[in-house]
């Protein structure tokens, strides 16, 4: 075992990231990124073990890209370019010393992916692991925000609903390996960087899909005064979703509107525009309401708008 | 008890504060800070109950205004001005809600203190309350590093050094109640956020005292490829410390040596130049020892280098 400034200079060895945008890295007492013109856009997210994360269900590097991934998400919905990122861990003494490793390795490569190099961070004894990450990033012209959705606009997503949740069931429950394309589509959630940059100036209003569609787009709602109509049919599934589910006693759609854990993108656009990407599957109302209509135009009912998977 | 996020709602209520660099503060997926021409400072500090504060020893509000200081101390050492502030909580089922509530009320007055709003933050159910703070700054033109300090420049410190470890001790120990002076001390920290700005273009190296002088010097002394010779009887100490230490079974000059918790900073200044504050207690060497002279100018042995107050 390490001690802690040995340890400390591990980790920032396995961290190591040259970058023109970083005046100066890890090892003082503050990072400082090159100045920009651009607004600065900032977000930090927490995962807990036990709560967001299981050691004996997922591998300590697939934990560690989750954390920086699910926080660089929130840049994604804002349309914001990464920059930065600074991690801070409180770690168990009892912790194995390669969790602790694999974890940051994890984060390591996860920060080249996504061209946001971890510049800071922080390392604390406590009786729980966690990882806390924030993630700084540049903000576009018009960058998106929840507020901005007006009645009559068009309601898209990104990719595909509801198979992560799919897959963390199947994990949980001991149903399926960690090679499942569900639970890999829950292990390495995506964060639509790309996406969000292209939205940006297109797009009224937008939200990443962590707690389930439906409860995000009751942040949405509440932001821009508005409510939302979604036609069941349009929801995009993955085939193998509508078998899956069943196996699991959950139902497709449920676990598309209201499982969560996809990390897409939820978006508005204006009446007459067409966005560069996305499946549409609404329209924004003058609300409050949240309707979901079937086939034959009737309320679909949920008691449900998101569910905690870890209790 | 509120509902998840009817208690989002009320920390969000009670951290409201209007600034002109915020575009976007709380409520959306992040936040959005002004544009700058200045270079971006970063960094994330983490308190973590029973490790660095504990319930029983310290008001909540007291906790959180420490928390944020202690993060802002970070941006002083670096010569930074404080922009924002993101806040992320693991709190347990079990907290009850007035504590809660009134570490957030900490956080919210600290917040006015130094103009540095909270923008943003997480709220994440755990088993043990931690609080992460991710302070963000504008660097000055000349920054200050830990990696400037040259052999023949003058060592200082601002404030008194030893007080505030006094002032733990003695909370621990059920020696003094928390209007004690240095209870208050080391309850009530203060970032030397002025000091830090007029400092930069003016010191070579800086660093902020948290884990004690010896062991925060040997990172200027690593960084820059220096050592330091310090004179005992320059040491900044509180009169009263030399009669509060012994009956605690301490000595003054090792409590202000390797105590830690005072949060002033050390720096070094090039021969020739006089700082416009502080109190000079050494020279940088070529070293790489650090080395403590008595009057007789023989060297004292600290086998301590800081120490851990809470186990």
């Amino acid at each position: 075992v390490l001690a802690e400034f040995e340890r400390i200079g591990e980790i920032r060895r396995r961290l190591s990231y040259e970058s023109a945008e970083v005046v100066l890295g890890i090892g003082d007492d503050a990072a400082i990124l090159a100045p920009t013109e651009c607004g600065q856009v900032c977000s930090v997210d927490t995962q807990v073990e036990g709560v967001h994360f299981r050691l004996d269900r997922s591998a300590p590097p697939d934990i560690g890209e989750r954390a920086l991934v699910v926080a660089l998400s929130d840049l994604a919905a804002m349309g914001a370019t990464p920059r930065a990122a600074l991690v801070s861990l409180i770690v168990p003494t009892s912790l194995d010393e390669t969790i602790l490793f694999g974890i940051v390795d994890g984060i390591a490569r996860t920060q080249h992916t996504y061209a946001c190099p971890v510049v800071g961070g922080n390392l604390a004894r406590g009786g729980e692991l966690s990882i806390t990450t924030t993630v700084l990033g540049a903000a576009p012209t018009a960058p998106l925000t929840r507020g901005g959705a007006r009645p009559g606009d068009g309601l898209f997503v990104t990719g595909e609903l509801g198979s992560a949740a799919c897959g963390l069931a199947l994990l949980l429950g001991n149903r399926a390996n960690v090679n499942h394309p569900f639970v890999q589509r829950w292990q390495h959630p995506v964060a639509r960087i790309a996406e969000g940059r292209r939205l940006a100036g297109v797009s009224s209003a937008a939200i990443d899909i962590s707690d389930g569609l439906l409860q995000d787009l009751g942040h949405i709602a509440q932001a821009s005064g508005v409510g939302f109509e979604l036609t069941l049919t349009t929801l995009p599934l993955h085939p193998d979703l509508l078998q899956t589910a069943p196996s699991l006693g959950l139902q497709a759609h449920v676990l598309a509107l209201t499982g969560g854990e996809d990390y897409e993108l939820a978006f508005t656009v204006p009446v007459g525009r067409e966005p560069p990407l996305g499946t549409r599957i609404g329209t924004v109302t003058s609300g409050p309401q949240i309707r979901v209509l079937d086939p034959n135009g009737h309320e679909v009912d949920f008691a449900n708008t998101g569910f905690d998977h870890f209790e």
